[in-house]
């Protein structure tokens, strides 16, 4: 990264450019540039007046240049990285989102898709000066089909709104989030987010069943359809899902939702050893088979964060493992069957040596918040380094081991805890503050032990501004160079989400 | 369609170039072509004896020029399109189908991949002298994973081969077809088959985990991953699937596999009107949840000819509509409790007038064996239209009744089955012989009909040859110019499979 002394970004004061910027606040004045470093900024236009003006006949009173509202925009909620955008747009309908892109990709300006701003790696907020087009007006139902249990809606639609929409039609959403108070449904698409439900309904490449996108050009490409078979030519959708916005605009959303279970349960159970919570796994898979709605696990140094920051109580015996089950049926007594069952097994056999189970809401919902505030926690214990890895199953905890052998008494916590029914590990390290020489102790460790395994060193939380250059650990060279020309076909230009998803020898 | 009497495929008999051929085969010689017909050859090279030689020095004795073994080759399962080609080759590895395409590619030698040749648009088989690419001997297992259910195969392996290998591991395939038999995975993915258990396992974009494809060029694209979860970049495998063999060759292929169902059930019922089947699925989806694996359906005049031509007898009373219902569970008392239940409710209610179920397996084989023999008995009825057809499930069988009356006394039978649980129509109308005129009054009514209520043309078969040219009344033209991108980025002198799937005007 070189930046140069004579070339400012329009939305930074005048002592420095936004490369400075993003310097200073990365803390990484090291001559070689870090591969999550940004890269220099890239010859775009700047903003004018006339733009503006455009903008603003466009969208009247939606166009928004006001500094503090700006600044929680260009900033990622990890307050990790931060942008120096100066515009925020809002459009309310997908005219609206043609016509400003159209505009954009004409006067070479670039755009930050927005949508809840919840995303993990930087790939949500602008980088330097670009645009902010934001999805948070854009947030009605467009229909839902009640036999199908088909929903159409607008992409700024927030996850939890459908949910609780859904919940009087006795739906559900296929998907499920930690943040779903915040995250647009069209972001969790444009990331392919995953969440504690894909377990039990699959990916979002199985329920998404159109998608309407506005192309980085300003066309619209309509592949909105409420079918959930068509094979009439290949699915261009499956293209933006996961793209992170760097391929067009997702404005609409049909998604097929499952129908509400009749019977929610959760179990809360402790193992000794990892070995012994994988064999509980499989006991599980075949004992509660097609009722097994989730199967989640947090390591003992997770429960201390629990205890120490948010002082939640272990419900069970101190463990070095915990696992959270959830069957979710529509037959209340044979589901409260199955896991009696599975439960007495599990025990008898000394697979688990603790437990506790919950079949009332406010009950379930305090045994659930121990997994998912873990994240939270976490921020309480110091800077964090999150990773989020795909591996084989079996593997998954030996990444934690092995991460604590090698960093020593140079870290303050290494914890474990993620999605066992993925084989997805949320490895997170902290340290009292933020930590080059950690840093370089961590990566490319992490990367170069995961590529050993064939694991995706990004399972959910994609690529975005920090791992894009980390892409060749998981892709072969090919893969990736075949992304750099689906880019180029889609975004000649390269106006949308730059500095995003591929490396930089791509962008 | 012009065909020039001085051109001559080498594939030929003398008498007539391949365009000739297929008018005669086609039977339709009249002046306007029609949109299923052929387009003319394109100016691909002619396989020369240099190039034999080459051939037989990368897979020596398997480069096959039998005529009698390239007849099947070359013939569709419908016996409904005939390409010319004169060689087939069987290549056993990746590196062989690299080699193969290479050359192919740097000659400009037109391709045509083959799996079991079961599909029922043309897409198949050579249209001209393409070369067959068979995966017939890429039939290797790979590696199965028993913890996380992941299966990794070459693309030739016969569906019905993996069911079984699975069986013994407790194991089975996320798909199920009637074509099991012969039909390879390779083929399976490339098609984006759907088949019977889609309702239950989804579709094939979320359980292959997993692609290995070469390209046109001969390049190997390793996509090959292990692993639920992955957000390292845009997806490319779901490029090829569905992409029936246009954008690069599949040859292996890691796909997540369920569990074996401790329990099957299957339920055979009939219904005086399609509005009570409807109510019907809906109990059903209600009452059976997460142990409904199929919910399938027939009309009388399908029972009729399976009466006739099959001489399969009606277990239950005379209907205007039949379901079979499947349940799949880890809980054989649980399940069939439920199923009981249901079936109690179904009866009080009057939704289901007779009915029969079964739980060991000859039983539930013969019940199955009324709904997947219905392709076979339509064989006997004379020559048949068939259409595949998704719609609002509210909709999927209007389209039988006002094909009836608008037919009138022209065909012989016009029969709707399918999947309801999917909006998946099979629509098969039959005459005595081929007959032009029906043809015309069937299309394009049938695909304007469908685009009417924003159906697809084809839920699950693909366009191959035959349905080409109606991709406009599902797609956007958009949608349809970024596929034809997608191609000239991928195989940009048109190789593979030509001819197939994009529309002429993109050909």
């Amino acid at each position: 990264m070189t930046a140069k002394p004579g070339r400012r970004c329009a939305s930074c004061a005048p002592v420095s450019c936004g490369v400075r910027c993003r310097e200073l606040h990365a803390g990484e004045e090291r001559p070689t540039p870090s591969p999550t470093a940004a890269p220099e900024r890239r010859p775009f236009s700047r903003v004018t007046p006339e733009d503006m003006a455009f903008f603003s006949k466009i969208i009247p009173g939606r166009t928004i240049t006001d500094p503090d509202i700006l600044e929680a925009s260009n900033m990622d909620w990890l307050k990790s990285v931060r942008g120096f955008s100066e515009v925020l747009l809002r459009p309310q309908t997908t005219e609206e989102v043609s016509q400003i892109l159209g505009y954009c990709n004409s006067r070479n300006l670039a755009v930050s898709p927005q949508g809840g701003n919840t995303g993990l790696v930087g790939g949500s907020v602008p980088v330097y000066d670009e645009i902010i087009l934001s999805t948070a007006l854009m947030n009605n139902i467009l229909n839902f089909d009640s036999v199908s249990g088909i929903l159409s809606c607008q992409a700024g639609c927030v996850l939890e709104s459908l949910s609780l929409y859904l919940e009087d039609k006795d739906y559900i959403m296929p998907l499920d989030l930690g943040a779903k108070g915040s995250c647009h449904i069209g972001g969790n698409v444009a990331t392919n987010a995953g969440g504690l439900r894909l377990l039990r309904y699959g990916s979002l490449r199985g329920t998404v069943l159109g998608l309407e996108v506005v192309l980085a050009d300003g066309r619209v490409l309509d592949c909105l359809a409420t079918l959930r078979k068509d094979n009439t030519g290949y699915d261009l959708k499956q293209l933006f899902i996961g793209s992170e916005g760097t391929l067009g605009v997702i404005t609409a959303v049909t998604i097929l939702c499952p129908r509400k279970p009749k019977a929610v349960n959760v179990a809360f159970l402790g193992c000794e050893s990892f070995e012994q919570l994988l064999q509980t796994f499989q006991l599980c898979r075949g004992m509660l088979g097609e009722i097994l709605s989730a199967f989640e696990f947090l390591d003992r140094e997770c429960m201390r964060l629990l205890n120490t920051h948010l002082k939640l109580a272990n419900p069970i015996t101190d463990c070095p493992f915990y696992i959270v089950i959830e069957t979710s049926g529509s037959n209340p007594t044979h589901d409260e069957e199955k896991l009696h069952q599975f439960l007495e097994e599990a025990m008898t056999s000394s697979q688990v040596i603790d437990g506790t189970v919950a079949t009332e809401e406010a009950k379930i919902k305090a045994l659930w918040s121990l997994r998912e505030r873990v994240t939270e926690a976490l921020t309480h214990d110091g800077f964090t380094y999150k990773y989020d890895i795909s591996l084989p199953v079996e593997r998954i905890y030996q990444l934690v081991t092995d991460m604590r052998e090698h960093l020593g008494d140079r870290a303050k916590s290494v914890v474990g805890y993620g999605h066992v029914g993925d084989g997805n590990l949320h490895l997170n390290i902290t340290s009292p503050t933020k930590d080059p020489n950690l840093l370089a102790s961590i990566e490319p460790f992490v990367y170069e032990w995961t590529a050993r395994f064939q694991g995706s060193i990004s399972a959910e939380h994609g690529l975005g501004l920090k791992k894009r250059n980390y892409i060749y650990y998981s892709k072969a060279s090919l893969a990736v160079a075949l992304m750099g020309n689906i880019k180029i076909m889609l975004d000649p230009k390269g106006i949308l989400n730059p500095y995003k998803t591929l490396p930089d020898d791509l962008q």
